[in-house]
């Protein structure tokens, strides 16, 4: 079974048919996923899961044989049934990226839809990033422990077959080397590793025989389990077999900083001086940390890591923080008050401030509509999902890459293996809901989330009359101007690019070369010059409520407005991460070149992008209707 | 993806690889699974997993897809990409049966079969077993603390997405009342429960509404969650809506203890004296004990049993113990000498014995060709699977009451949740390969099964001259006299069953009503009746071999053996039982009647079952054909 609908509590789905018999089930609402406490000694949290949970929410459907026996069951009546007969979840989810650190009250998620939609998600969620996440927390403390030395997962045979597949891709994104499961490595790519068990060795009359057959078949460089019967015998046959150039030997028992030692001190006796030790055995962090000293150049971990060292559960919720009476009412926070397990109403928005060496100081997370952080403060949360669609996609070596980055921020105590309080305490700035002199009205039915305007090269030489006018172009610049008027307190950012290019060189090749014809592919007429007429904005551009100019081009080919810079010298994606937003719309000239390439672009940095109709003109019908496909397709928003 | 080929380390397709290149792929061997302790503090541990894994490794097989990935990735080489493609285990499997206890040492499960096809199961098999188990042992203390109070599991939040569907199976058979999983309900029959969640209060306006929204949905049989904002008011409304015929109140946090006795007064001074009582948060087998004098009427268990308590993995070990240096070969015992990790050489054979209360004293391991314990030590595995083909398939509802008849052979105080060692050390009787005296080579290439076989009513008056004489009747007795001259040594019991009617009633409808003509299908002419000449074995037979005579119909229909007992007053099934006897070879007349009925019982018995070609005859050709493909299909190997 591919589908996950039935991977659910029947609380959740009792619920529904609840909230859709008394009409409940459509009203806007927003859930958060957050853990109270880390496990006792740790000092912060790896969230991971997030790829595989964002996939299993698409796959969260119901089949009509399910249906069928859900309601044999009783568990939904005829109207539920019609209800999930085609649902699939069509709301909006934030969260902190796979691979980012949190600790205490952080808010991981927050999933904003109808009360239906969200409650039925809460298993999902949780089992998803709470075994994940356990898996992930652990693996990267073994990471830090082993100082650069390689670990390969192999816990698959201590936990369930299926969780052992995530197992093995939450500690590789946490920074294992590899994992011994083959279905991680073709399901997720995760480098595999792993030789022979002492049943190989068992298996043929002698030692010897047994490294034998396994170098004919993996070659020299693999690695031989030296402990099956006497380990110092074992290193000499291993080396009489394989000669020096022996990749590794394997030792799973005894003493393993004694062993290790002493097999150092065989092999280079035997000249097998580039030999590695790789040691096995019940090893964590602790273990690993101990063996510090000793001469070892790789692990391989099993039971612990698949465990959670200790804690196989991240202990994450998932909680109803706000909801609206219908559609067009405001959402109002709302918390229970249960002993020792009160939560606190309303969206939050998380925050992080850094010091001068890029270390983590703070966590700050407003609730509702508190005013944010200073300037400083980066918001934690990217969008993940909008309408049902999923917008943010990075690749496993991706995530990894950005977990070892966030590792980085973690100063250097909190990275040892030693028991200690959470590094960080999130600083919940309160909700207005509980502060009478603010209006909590204020906040719009769906949790609102930070946007941008982008106005992509409304010039002179792209509008009617210019080098190279587009038809429409006029009408479009006044059509932003109102839009503009309206709306420039809606954004957080409105940045206005514009072609910024030499005079005097062909930009990179962007102007055709003296001598030849554009070919209005990728060489173009001489167009938005710097300082001339033609690079000025349109005259029917109104530029007040820009916030952000932005130039491009300058001696180079450039479509995107994010490959251009602030006056200051500031970059698109970072004005805008750093003002908090999380959706960019996108206006100007012309749809089917640096319009598109804006948008794409402003997709692959993790907003949600949309195109805003009737604000945009493109060179020719056939390319902007292509463009917009293209868009699309990437996530971005173009309903006419 | 079904197939679970995959869902396996790396290193065991390597050391298949090797093992196909060096020509001992095919070599008989024998691999166990046991564990070599207990998690600390506990006294027994519970197998669980079984049904899962015989399904599983019927599923593991690789697809061409597969297997060309597994080329590019360098873990086979082309001859074994070849072994694999038609790959599935055709081997045997003998074990414990799912839900039946086990002590350190303990040999779970033995796997014989070739030395490639044993290998290559190890990681599936530690996968399932070890979680499952994990789960089941954890849950069964949960229930012995809960004394008879139901307990819903409700854990699948705390773990992986589909190990939640496992946990909800492993504690359901280990005596949990029910699951929050829908998919375990779908898959397993597991019955699920559950009602609202604290969002559910909170997204209504008010904590009535909510009660009144559920009711109206559920019914006032219903549980309500009372705890969203105030214990005593929350029973106050609930009890208002829906009247003191309320189901249950559920109670999520707080001092569970006094909570419980707050509301049961409370609920009682308002007339709702039949509401029961469910309280969950946090608990485990611990708090429940704690908890045994409040008054609740029902538990839900999350987090600590889908983590097994503090153990989430049960450390079996899957290793091999024998090998034959190839397929005429004898199995020579192999172990191996680690550190802390010496196994014991040679197939292990459990009995167990049990005092006169019926409660378990001693667990006997007999290694290899050593010889078996007393009479009264019953074996206690049973053939799982033969040739490939599974041949134990309870349903869960049987395995969980055989896990109930199980822990009911533990005295009391090995079932409390008191910390103890392990109630049992097995006693293994070492092997012969250790004791010079004897001769190694006597244990066949395959582990040898203990055999019995049953020779079905070959009577005179089933044979040719008799008042049902069956054509060929004589020349089968002729030949399974033969059968026995040859073989009788190989077989631990040698059971003949004869019909033993009564002369003067009808045996209950067995012998057509005087005046009536018989139908020959429920009603026959009258034959073998207890001491004249028809009920007599057909002198063909030769019984000098026969180790239990068997009578079966006296007074009464019976067609199978096993409806009968022997001279002694003992049924058939335990004498093959105390015999050990795992399979059963089936002989004699008639094929499609007495034979058929006996066959499949033995099957139902768990019997592994052969029906020997050649020595058995039936009625009439159709019939004869139907009831050997009804055979086959449960099971019996019929091949001609």
């Amino acid at each position: 079974m591919t589908r996950t609908g039935l991977l659910t509590d029947r609380y959740e789905l009792t619920m529904l048919d609840s909230f859709v018999r008394d009409g409940s089930a459509h009203r806007p609402a927003v859930f958060e996923a957050f853990a109270r406490r880390l496990p006792e000694g740790r000092r912060y949290g790896m969230l991971a899961g997030l790829g595989r949970l964002l996939t299993a929410i698409e796959e969260f459907t119901f089949d009509a044989d399910e249906i069928v026996w859900l309601r044999e069951e009783g568990v939904i009546g005829d109207e539920t049934a019609a209800w999930l007969a085609d649902f699939r979840f069509r709301g909006h989810i934030d969260g902190y990226r796979e691979g980012e650190l949190y600790f205490p009250g952080s808010p991981i998620l927050a999933v904003t839809g109808t009360l239906g939609e969200c409650v039925v998600l809460e298993t999902l969620v949780l089992s998803i990033l709470n075994h994940d996440t356990a898996i992930a927390s652990a693996a990267a403390r073994m990471v830090d422990a082993a100082k650069g030395r390689p670990i390969i997962e192999m816990g698959g045979r201590r936990t369930h077959e299926r969780a052992a597949v995530a197992t093995a891709r939450a500690a590789y994104l946490a920074g294992f080397a590899s994992t011994s499961n083959l279905a991680a490595g073709r399901a997720f790519g995760v480098p595999t590793a792993g030789t022979a068990a002492h049943a190989f060795t068992l298996a043929h009359d002698t030692e010897a025989d047994a490294f034998r057959s396994q170098v004919e078949a993996l070659g020299v460089g693999t690695t031989l389990l030296v402990d099956t019967y006497d380990i110092e015998q074992g290193i000499r046959t291993a080396v009489e077999v394989a000669g020096t150039g022996l990749g590794a030997v394997r030792i799973d028992s005894g003493d393993l900083a004694e062993e290790s030692h002493k097999a150092r001190a065989l092999l280079d006796s035997l000249g097998a001086t580039e030999t590695r030790i790789v040691v096995t055995s019940d090893l964590d962090e602790f273990v690993i940390a101990a063996l510090a000293d000793a001469p070892i150049d790789g692990y391989g971990v099993g039971t612990r890591v698949a465990t959670g060292s200790g804690h196989p559960t991240a202990s994450m919720v998932y909680k109803l923080v706000a909801i609206a009476d219908d559609e067009d009412a405001p959402l109002r926070p709302v918390a229970k008050k249960s002993k020792d397990k009160a939560s606190t109403g309303g969206r939050k928005h998380p925050f992080r401030e850094y010091d001068g060496d890029g270390l983590l100081v703070a966590e700050i997370v407003t609730a509702q509509d508190a005013p944010g952080p200073g300037p400083g403060a980066v918001p934690v949360q990217i969008p993940l999902v909008r309408g049902g669609t999923t917008v943010h996609r990075p690749s496993l070596a991706e995530v990894r890459a950005f977990a070892a980055s966030a590792l980085a921020t973690l100063p250097a105590d909190a990275r040892t293996v030693a028991a200690g309080p959470a590094y960080l305490s999130t600083t919940l700035v309160e909700a207005a809901a509980q502060r009478p002199s603010r209006d909590p009205r204020k906040e719009k039915a769906m949790a609102q989330p930070t946007r941008g305007l982008i106005v992509v090269d409304v010039q002179n030489d792209f509008v009617e009359g210019g080098s190279l006018g587009v038809a429409g172009g006029r009408d479009v610049a006044g059509r932003i101007s109102r839009h503009l008027a309206e709306h420039a307190g809606d954004y957080a950012v409105v940045a206005a690019s514009r072609d910024w290019h030499h005079r005097d060189d062909t930009n990179g090749g962007h102007f055709h070369e003296p001598g030849e014809d554009p070919d209005f592919v990728t060489t173009w007429p001489v167009h938005c010059v710097q300082g001339e007429a033609g690079s000025e904005y349109a005259p029917e551009l109104e530029t007040g409520a820009v916030t952000h100019h932005i130039v491009k081009g300058m001696g180079v080919p450039a479509y995107s407005a994010f490959e251009g810079v602030s006056e200051s010298g500031e970059r698109l994606v970072d004005i805008l991460r750093d003002a908090g937003v999380t959706e960019v719309d996108v206006t100007g000239i012309a749809t089917d070149h640096c319009v598109r390439a804006t948008a794409l672009d402003a997709r692959e940095a993790g907003f949600a992008v949309r195109l805003l109709p009737g604000l945009h003109a493109g060179v020719a019908p056939e390319t902007s209707a292509a463009a917009i496909e293209e868009m699309a397709t990437a996530g971005v928003e173009v309903s006419a």
